[in-house]
């Protein structure tokens, strides 16, 4: 049997070990075997971080893009994941997660990049700050990728999601990426890796995978390095202190299960809990990270849940993930079951389901397999066991509770969880328990009737939402969202001039110069430059312009028509024109009607009306364009403009973003 | 003398003890003792939790409000805080920057928390999220205190701002804090301490002072406390790596000095470049994590730098701050001034400036105390030791460069920093450096002559901005601006039905339940409750209405004017409405004309144009309170509304934000 290879500093390395065995966790055959030496880490992260430079070279569109092709490009070999994935115990329905579950995660991370980054190479964060009075001495933040290598340390849980989970911010970032799998199920993540590096999309060295002993791996890393990790609390802490991490003041990232619980309010509904706490332990068998370990139960409710929880756990089929209608397979080894079995002994409490040493396995082949019963038990909460002790595999207890204030104090109690779910059609109670339990948890998630359907469900962390927890859970909270792709830059504060700032963040700052001529409407998006405007006005305001206004859209707001009623508001002492005929006075003024590159206005934002016009008052608008961002695939971009509308005095009476979008070529007709 | 006391779990403790002896750096003089015993650290974080709860009901409004007091009070205490400050050796003016700087600092947050934060207990952190086809489940950031406490040990250079810095987010948080002050200037921050409690501003446990012996304090910390240090690198590492930061996963935050570096641009202005650089020598006598350590000259300037700073140099009188025309005092203590020597060994290089031996200090009184003369050297930027050699004093090394490209390696060998600055008029060459060293610096500032007279300076921190830096200055980026305040937060993903949402958020969310009924614009801010919505329609856009529109207003945007030229529109096909012609008649459609409480239009945000109107759709509006904001000093609060324009088919053609300031009182006449 082959021992798995490693992709590192631009080639494949076949062990000359010969390897440990890994097993079909449902046949107890051999798949593979992994390397039982280390590599040469120093020279991958080496080479990593050389690959760097052509990586930070595309912009955040580009990244992105590339995911979204990657994306689709293992869409078309899921079948062949789901395959091996069956061979670490999975049903179809969790390969499913976790393969699909990758794939979209890819996608997630590609939409996150082409909206929420800029075009650009450097992401600009927040807004500017002003540092002076003047305005000539201004601040902002930018964030530029770090320049050495994410090193991620998956779990054996998620061979496909896992890696992908962390490897699409990392590239959207503009990091490469080094991937060490849990040895269990590296032969799904070599294979997934493999088909990634066959398709050809990524520059070369942006990932590589080590299937090897960890060995002095953590000795290399360095300041611009980043390690994440996700697995039991126990190693995330051995990690944490690792000397080069602490040394270097590596950033490092934990992502460790956790006790997480599952609250059935008074009123909620009884089949979703149960569905769902079924759901929970026997996906991937319970060996989720994100698994409900503790459901919570009102007391005057528990004989009921009991019930239904033993009817509908009475009807999974355990075995064989081959076999139709198997629900539940197995554990991903031998070894694993009996650590699950040593941990059920160690929680105590009675058992309402199932058997440690007994189930009926579906099919033939799997008579050997990992296979173990779905095992529902019954605790004390007051006891510290439940909330302690965690059995990673197909294992929850039920807890009794009687107050709100009790079940709050109870979910804490496992100190710093993942997840948490609630199940009530009572927005209060949610209310109640999310606020009360929230400082305890990365994510909580609410289950009632009207979402039921369309629930992603408590154990799946989203792409766009935090995942990772307080405490126990690791102390991670920077897998999700963009704030998972800003892990992997630095934020740095840029201080001075308006022109700097402008040159710096390739957005046009307020202050800084600006570039008049041509009218910019009349410039395709490859001519226009950042800082290019027009100034038009001054238009005056008259009494029937404001009559008019008011009458023609309806909008006969008193401060706009009723001249003693306006004196006496208390902002305005008088009558003043409406907010959105300034804006449309402004528009009249600086546009270019003729057809040219401009194609649509497409939006406005962060509008504000700062004086109060008058009747009489003259208006003038500049426009200066502050951000170009040109679409990948398509003939055109955005263009954001800086409207500032001033009055006859050179106060500003209304600031705002223009938002259009602009042909990359001239149209001229 | 008296042994400094500490207030801790709700009273002020006075030391059994003896303590050591603090002197005044400037005669030697015994200023006050500091306990050399522990205090029950147990007992004082478990006071400050409890106290938390009181904090925590305040809405960050609230909470903002009472800083700003709390500086206004503080800043009728300066003059006193400057006399005790002089015996830590600073200067007027250096006392000026820790003390006013201090309290500068209590009005930024406070205007943070006012500004962007809601007058609320919860934070809402980023956009609904969907994630699901039809909305029934979303998903949203909220953030929450931590219920523990934040342990702040701080630096003997900045006793008052020191404190502040870290108190302040921690207290918009709605988290207490306990203040370790370094030993040798406890006697300030023990003034300022003393001074707010006797504001009686704070509700009582939200500050505990411990001058102490550290002693067991990181033993007791727990997963809900927070841990942040100001230091030298090396005491952040051994924080960082103690068993109960690290078994519970307890945020740490290091903020550590770091060998900054500030270049000369080949067109930089000279005496800006020389100026910053003997004012960062001397201010504070150098004792700045922030202070220059390595100023970058290019090669062929190098002498008339150092002529120029030889100049200005010989120029600074050290001595006595009391004695009129001192412009350097005296570092912390003797101890301080030797380990300054000794590292000073340890850097090499020329010294073009100052003898360490030997400076000329005025003021009798002052013969015997810590002063040491600002000691300029010339160094060989291909060493490693003015890379790694912090000298803590008026100390910096000249290194003269060649290439931009080797300007930028150099900077990034002090391996991480909190900050830099560029001396350049060219605004391309403060880009290439920026963009190319921001993966090892916190921050960078730009000095030119437009921002010189305004500039804050290379060694101040802005609360607004991030201060901190990777590698060597601690790897941390979580203070300044509302990142520091969330760092006191735990954010929490919550996941369910919009109603959910909208009950745990506090903001009505998109496909909530609305409710109808009295227009909400005649209700006051007492009355209003979130989701409470007025629809109204439709209204016919007629040809005439666009013609008009475009003649009335000046946009005679082709797309609204010319058929034949919309028609080739690829976006278009025919003539639009102006999407200000929607938005003004959808303000006609659910405006109250009489007078009520809606008293202005502030503004607007969001705005997106999602379907283009044409001749003959009919729109409707719907407007629904998202978002209310009572202002906490005035009979009037923000409400955001979220407004929604759909044609005839039930599309939505424009989605928006109204922002309105809405009297408290109904106001009806």
């Amino acid at each position: 049997m082959a021992v798995l290879r490693s992709y590192v500093s631009g080639s494949w390395r076949t062990p000359t070990d010969e390897g440990a065995p890994l097993h079909d966790a449902v046949t107890g055959e051999e798949v593979a075997r992994f390397s039982t030496e280390g590599l040469d880490y120093a020279a991958a992260l080496e080479y990593g971080r050389r690959s760097g430079a052509a990586l930070r070279e595309l912009t955040f569109h580009q990244r992105a893009a590339l995911l979204k092709a990657l994306g689709s490009y293992l869409n078309e070999h899921r079948e062949e994941l789901y395959a091996l994935s069956a061979r670490t115990g999975a049903t179809l329905a969790d390969s499913r997660i976790d393969v699909d579950g990758g794939i979209g995660t890819l996608f997630a991370y590609s939409g996150k990049g082409r909206r929420e980054m800029p075009n650009d190479t450097v992401h600009v964060d927040g807004d500017v700050e002003g540092l002076s009075r003047g305005g000539t001495f201004v601040g902002r933040h930018v964030c530029t990728p770090l320049r050495g290598v994410a090193v991620q340390i998956n779990a054996f849980n998620f061979p496909v999601w896992g890696p992908l989970e962390k490897f699409a911010p990392a590239f959207v970032a503009g990091m490469p990426s080094l991937v060490k799998p849990a040895p269990q199920t590296a032969y799904l993540t070599a294979r997934l890796v493999e088909l990634i590096l066959e398709s050809g999309l990524l520059p070369e060295g942006t990932l590589q995978l080590a299937c090897a002993e960890p060995g002095d791996l953590l000795d290399h890393v360095t300041e611009q390095d980043v390690v994440a990790f996700t697995g039991s609390a126990t190693t995330a802490r051995r990690l944490r202190v690792h000397p080069a991490i602490v040394e270097r003041a590596v950033r490092f990232n934990a992502e460790a299960d956790s006790l997480n619980a599952s609250v059935l309010g008074p009123d909620g509904d009884l089949d979703l809990f149960v569905k769902q706490l079924v759901t929970e332990m026997t996906v991937k068998a319970g060996q989720k990270c994100t698994a409900i370990r503790r459901a919570f139960v009102p007391r005057d409710r528990l004989d009921e849940v009991v019930a239904a929880a033993r009817e509908r756990l009475g009807g999974i089929v355990v075995g064989d993930p081959s076999v139709e209608g198997v629900r539940m397979g197995a554990l991903v080894g031998l070894q694993q079951r009996e650590e699950v079995r040593r941990q059920l002994k160690a929680l105590g409490g009675e058992i309402v389901f199932g058997d440690p040493d007994r189930v009926e396995i579906a099919g033939d082949r799997a008579q050997d397999g990992a296979f173990l019963s779905p095992l529902l038990l019954l605790g004390d909460p007051e006891r510290p066991e439940p909330h302690e002790v965690e059995a990673f595999g197909p294992v929850s207890t039920l807890l009794p509770y009687d107050t709100t204030e009790q079940v709050i104090d109870y979910a804490g109690r496992g100190r710093g969880s993942l997840v948490a779910s609630v199940v009530t059609e009572d927005p209060a109670f949610a209310r109640e328990i999310v606020l009360g339990a929230a400082h305890w948890h990365g994510r909580v998630l609410v289950l009632d009737r009207s979402c039921a359907k369309e629930s992603t469900g408590h154990g799946s962390p989203m792409p766009a939402l935090t995942h990772g927890g307080p405490g126990r859970a690791g102390g991670g909270e920077e897998l999700g969202g963009v704030r998972a792709i800003l892990h992997h830059m630095q934020r740095t504060a840029v201080q001075g001039s308006p022109d700097v700032l402008t040159a710096v963040t390739g957005r046009w700052t307020a202050g800084a110069r600006r570039s008049e001529g041509v009218h910019p409407f009349r410039k395709s998006l490859a001519e226009l430059r950042v800082g290019d405007s027009v100034t038009a006005g001054p238009r005056a305001v008259t009494a029937e312009d404001v009559a008019h206004f008011a009458e023609f859209t309806g909008d006969t707001f008193y401060a706009h028509t009723d001249e003693e009623a306006a004196a006496a508001n208390p902002l305005f002492g008088g009558i003043v024109a409406h907010g959105y005929l300034v804006v449309s006075f402004a528009a009249g003024l600086f546009v270019a009607p003729e057809p040219g590159p401009v194609l649509a206005n497409y939006g406005l934002e962060n509008l504000r009306f700062l004086t109060p016009v008058k009747v009489g008052d003259g208006l003038t608008v500049t426009l200066t364009a502050k951000q170009i961002t040109p679409r990948e695939n398509a003939d055109y971009g955005e263009v954001r403009w800086d409207a500032d509308v001033v009055n006859q005095d050179g106060a500003s009476v209304a600031k705002y973003d223009v938002l259009t979008l602009v042909a990359k070529d001239r149209r001229d007709r």
